[in-house]
């Protein structure tokens, strides 16, 4: 059987997921798109076998031939798009964030539980890195020891005008917060953000920014932004065991000797580093929901416990105080 | 437009590459199995949709409803179901070998030529690697100058015990041949074969196998085969050139430190190191079909050349003298 | 000309110095030698060409035959071996701390600021490091642009018995100070210190610690500081600029590729480590003396500022706040 | 007691041994010089504490005040001095060629002989560096199993114009075989020479060339010589295994993540790849003849079986066939 699925938000991460699933993975196929724009949508469209433009999210779910959404609009539009879903009982793929605030992530829940079962999967794309995943399972077999602290670093070349200082939590750093919290399959306690000597190349920024964060157990956890290096997109990570370490690895498929150096390359973008996460993210959702699950990989609590973490780490940004995290008491659906 | 594909020889390669079209890639589905043994075939059909269960590889091809073929028979039928397939004028998908001898290869040569255009691509599948390409990418770009020697490390933990003397020729570094004449775009003048110490483990095999060849321009190429060192399924490559070297970076996603020590893994085995490659291999194959290419990658000339090299080097392992190696002029198809 | 070296205490390092003078270096002899306990001293001297053995560090320093003095007793009487010797106007080389109090370490600054040229060295033996050099050379030629953080980790595999809390800030993470001041070129402004996770060999130790230290311009130092990890003696530092970043590399001499992984060794020890940088050190301290300078490399005011760091740290580990670092102002001297 | 040594011949590399043995060395100084030059003899002794000019290196090794001698003169004048030195009965350091000729060779080797001890010592300084040493330690420790192959890759960025043919085997290629008789424990059976393509930086010249050498036990060796390759001078050496491999590791320093690469230096000559090695080599020299033994390290037999070595392969380029390698008994007071 294959899945018939419908996107709302056909901007540029809509179009991605489109070209893989009607290029690139296997057991779905775009039956329905639609847009903000009517424009983009019905050009979207025109490059597919068979696909009906709705003229809102809402008339998407509606379409009977839709069997589960995809919801890549914009931000603030998640929560309406995720409940209608529900409402409707289809499996909804969204984009992080879930919702743009806490409250907006608790609508969702409540309205996932009283449905009774999982229909709603975050795009948190790094749970399905090949590197990541390796590095779980090194950690969970136990390797290194119990782990005490998590080095995460995220270094992007260098962001767009309109990135600003909060972003560096909300929109990169958040990436972190989750992936983090699946390594180590425990929930943040506290945070604190302490910037560094500002880049030169970042303007007004407070870039690099540092976030010491404790969990539940107290391993320590630091996350380094650091968003115009310029040398790469470069995603470190390395966990501090009792009895060792374990880090990612660096990437490059080729070592080379030229000019008195030996070594590799660093990818160019987030594109480049996960683009075959993204691919996996997408098949594992096919696969659940053609199997009936609803759902698999990150749930409506974790896309709920990472905008409460990202929350306090602006209050800790802008305070300069360690913030506690409370996330409050998890609903037996997402144990 | 979804390609029907037919499998001949529904054994391990075959079911995986059934796996692979049906769970993993895009634009193709199974519509036709046959196998030698028929209980095989018809076990594999009942796990797909819909395929039909041909009582030979022949009425497969003749089968209206297959668009192209996969052959994954035995070795001595490839030649047989190879030019079938071109007679029906329908793509062919062929395990290496392309045939068992030279004359067979030739055969395949003088169906396709006649055809007017390629039909055959030969299951080459290193050519798909990502690590192998960026290698071409970095030599083509000339980053590293003219090349002017390769060095190719073909290692396997074991052998069964079927393996023959002929087989590190024949079966292992024939792939090592392949990738390199891609790599350097040439190909090979003579051949030399020298044993080293044997392997303990090796029983009485000659292993590891040191081959020494020279292409067309006089790049010197080095192929080792070590197929019983036990540590892992290890593929390295090196090329030298005028002004430095590029090489296959090693593959661990996890750098570990502990008990005294800091690295990665190497693969257990081939399946492990390249299943991506056989993944990006079958989806160009039917990209390119899809596309009315009829073939891309190895072709018959390819397999041909490759199996001309492994008898210069059976006959330079028997006698231990260099050997030419002499290919005549390649048909204007495969220019 | 031979420097003639007096040494004061012949415990472990004294004795390891004067097996570095007499059968490593050149330039140098031991020409007299003390200890608290006499027996050892006569030992010690008993293994040498001619070397008188002195009953107390003040007789040593006063003897006429004697150029220059080394300390390596214990760290109490270091403040009044260091001021005997700046007063007997000779050269002294001391081993870490240089006073236990900041107040020691003002008095002989008092001391060497009055004689009116440099005669003490501190035993930070990390700047001599061919590693670290390489670090500084990369910085300092702006090959990663300006320094904006530091991460410095320092991993033990266990420490002894008498190891306290306190000694992972003023016996551990005193050499991260050092060389993290002299790598930065500028003195640190304040300091928090987080517990981690404690490490359930470490018993009531606090361990790991994570330090975080602001430099007067800003730039963020983490210092890790994981003294039961087991799995080696683990120096790492890296540097994070505004447009790369530079790191100690792994030191293995060796790629093993062994049981399905591949890399090397991890020292086990500080001396493994860093025995040739105590080399240099010592030769670069005979050369400077005998070249008339009296003294190179770190300096009392160096001594004293690990010590105002340290104590600082000590503070803000039992407060848990973060603590400012107010060195006053600098000698002209130290310049 | 200080070792008063004797150079016969200040060029550049006997400069260099003073230097060592003055300003870095413990336990020996330099008491004469003497060179083909007197004017640069004379320079050199003028930057010494003391030491005597000689017209003749004859009259040098006869100065009763000459303890040992060091022999850094043309290699057209190593059989005299070191042949002259034994007759004194003095300790002899000499740097590659023991002597141009085998003949030269054993003559030395008589000499000694009938001695009755060793006196002689070969500047075959790789034995003394620190990765080749771990990588004997590996060998022996049966890390791998028993070795079957060996590559050894050495590699210059340019030569002189000087440079002729056949010193890629008798100048360059000659520490190959040194270190790789030491690292295996074995003696060289044969040699077959191939050319590789020309660089094209490297004239007239056969470069790069690859030697295919037997050891006794069947061992194949593998030596590269590219001496034009620009990037860099790199030593590579992998030795493969029953069960796995070791190779000497990169040397870099320093992890450099920068302009979307990652890695570390390569060195720029041999001076700075080997600098450590001639430092511990003839701190070894001086503490062996120190201890009455008269030489350690590599023998005139090693020096021997080097020059063997190099006319085989010399034969082998010039026929372009495998030539054996015979070295006749070897002296007990080799074994």
């Amino acid at each position: 059987m294959t899945l018939k699925v419908g996107v709302i938000g056909t901007g540029m991460i809509g179009q991605d997921h489109v070209r893989r699933i009607t290029q690139v993975l296997s057991g779905a196929d775009i039956v329905a798109v639609s847009d903000a724009n009517a424009d983009v949508a019905r050009e979207v469209a025109a490059g597919l076998k068979e696909a009906t433009v709705h003229a809102t999210g809402q008339q998407l779910i509606d379409d009977p031939n839709v069997d589960a959404v995809i919801v890549t609009s914009s931000g603030p539009t998640h929560e309406e798009y995720v409940v209608a879903s529900i409402a409707a009982g289809k499996p909804v793929f969204c984009e992080k964030p879930l919702a743009t605030t806490t409250e907006g992530c608790r609508n969702i829940m409540a309205a996932e539980v009283a449905h009774g079962s999982r229909l709603v999967q975050v795009g948190f794309m790094r749970r399905y890195d090949a590197a990541y995943r390796a590095l779980k399972v090194t950690i969970d077999a136990g390797t290194v020891g119990a782990p005490l602290m998590y080095y995460s670093g995220h270094r992007n070349p260098s962001v767009p005008e309109s990135y600003t200082k909060d972003m560096a939590i909300v929109d990169t750093a958040v990436h972190d917060f989750d992936v983090t919290r699946w390594l180590l399959g425990e929930e943040f306690a506290a945070i604190r953000v302490i910037a560094a000597k500002p880049n030169s190349h970042g303007g007004e920024l407070l870039d690099p920014l540092l976030m010491i964060l404790e969990t539940d157990s107290g391993v320590l956890v630091n996350v380094e932004t650091s968003v115009n290096i310029r040398y790469g997109y470069d995603i470190r990570g390395e966990v501090v065991g009792e009895t060792g370490t374990a880090a990612l690895a660096d990437r490059g498929l080729v070592v080379l000797r030229s000019s008195h150096h030996v070594g590799g390359a660093v990818p160019a973008d987030w594109r480049e580093r996960f683009i075959d996460a993204y691919d996996v993210e997408l098949q594992e959702w096919i696969n659940a929901v053609v199997a009936g699950e609803g759902a698999s990989g990150p749930s409506s609590w974790d896309g709920f416990a990472a905008q409460v973490v990202c929350d306090a780490g602006v209050d800790a940004l802008h305070s300069g105080e360690r913030v506690e995290i409370e996330l409050g008491d998890k609903p037996a659906l997402y144990a």
